[in-house]
């Protein structure tokens, strides 16, 4: 089997579905879908099988949730949204990696938020987030990411006092507290590989695809 | 004349364009338009005349380069993204008011400084961004916000440090800090207005159409 460079378990969010071949190309090659309430009209509509749909349920057109009677997994928690449900789920059934798709594109209060609980994820599994734009990739200490030259690349820091650094990226970081969102975003990568040096804080990477 | 409940000057940016009936109602009734680089292509094949077209002007196609020659603004600084450069024109000229429209949509971490950006504008004018999905409004003292029973409302920090209480939201805010991004979405108003509380603060309030 060819090694596939994103993990083989998907959680397909309810936000706006997948259009770019990356993502899509994810939905397709996954063996295990995780599936958040009202996504599953969209995967049933296009005949992918889901392993679980979970959720409050109440966004399934009664159809579909008849044919997904047996993989129906109605959690109402009012403290937690469906991305995260479907990550407690994941955990619980000891899966550790997942690539999450589907989640922004829709309101942007919701869009921020997914985005933000990925920091929170990567304490519990390997976790990524891919949309029709690139990849949001979470980390907590010095990570050097694959990139190509000339990809754009943007850093968030949700953990506003702590120093950040760069190697390999056009605008270098150097012992930086990003206090804004703003302040990280639309750098470059000058190399096959770039590096983000932080120790015990919450960032974001985003890599352009393109 | 009708007084209009949002400005009439408005900035659009080249995200998604516009196509709820409320950004749209604004961009159609906006007496000054001030339009970020690539999104010219748009407004003129929509037949709307821009007062100014700012940026670093290499996304606009030629024949709408020609058409706009006389309000072309050339801004190619590399420390300021095109919404930035554009709340700058607009202080400029002595405008007090804004509404950012065409800022969401596209890339997420586009999206995300566009819409962190908003505090910093507020220091200089009032502004807001009206999207597909809502409203954001950043506020920096005690607000009340115009409401209805069941809107949705999210409420984001960017000061991690700073107390915010709420009044009439159905999950009631006291002196609490939100630490991260999600902490404060996917709330609800309970009547006519809703008050958020807070002191100098940085904080995003959205609330959603309907």
């Amino acid at each position: 089997m060819e090694k596939s460079e994103f993990s083989r378990n998907v959680i397909l969010c309810n936000g706006q579905f997948p259009s770019h071949h990356i993502p899509l190309s994810i939905l397709l090659a996954a063996h295990t879908r995780i599936c958040c309430d009202g996504a599953a009209n969209v995967l049933y509509k296009k005949k992918l099988q889901p392993r679980v749909v979970i959720g409050d349920l109440d966004s399934i057109e009664p159809e579909i949730k008849d044919a997904f009677a047996d993989i129906l997994v109605h959690n109402s928690d009012e403290n937690t949204n469906d991305q995260t449900k479907a990550i407690q789920w994941a955990v619980s059934q000891g899966i550790k990696d997942v690539v999450i798709l589907g989640a922004t594109g829709k309101r942007e209060d919701h869009t921020l938020g997914n985005i933000s609980l990925l920091v929170a994820y990567a304490k519990m599994l390997s976790v990524c987030m891919v949309t029709d734009y690139g990849i949001f990739t979470p980390i907590s200490s010095t990570t050097v990411f694959q990139s190509f030259v000339g990809q754009q690349v943007s850093i968030f820091s949700l953990s506003q006092n702590k120093e950040i650094s760069s190697e390999q990226l056009k605008y270098p970081l150097s012992h930086k507290t990003l206090q804004s969102w703003w302040e990280g975003t639309l750098n470059e990568s000058l190399a096959q590989s770039f590096r983000i040096v932080c120790n015990n804080a919450e960032v974001l990477v985003f890599q352009k695809f393109t």
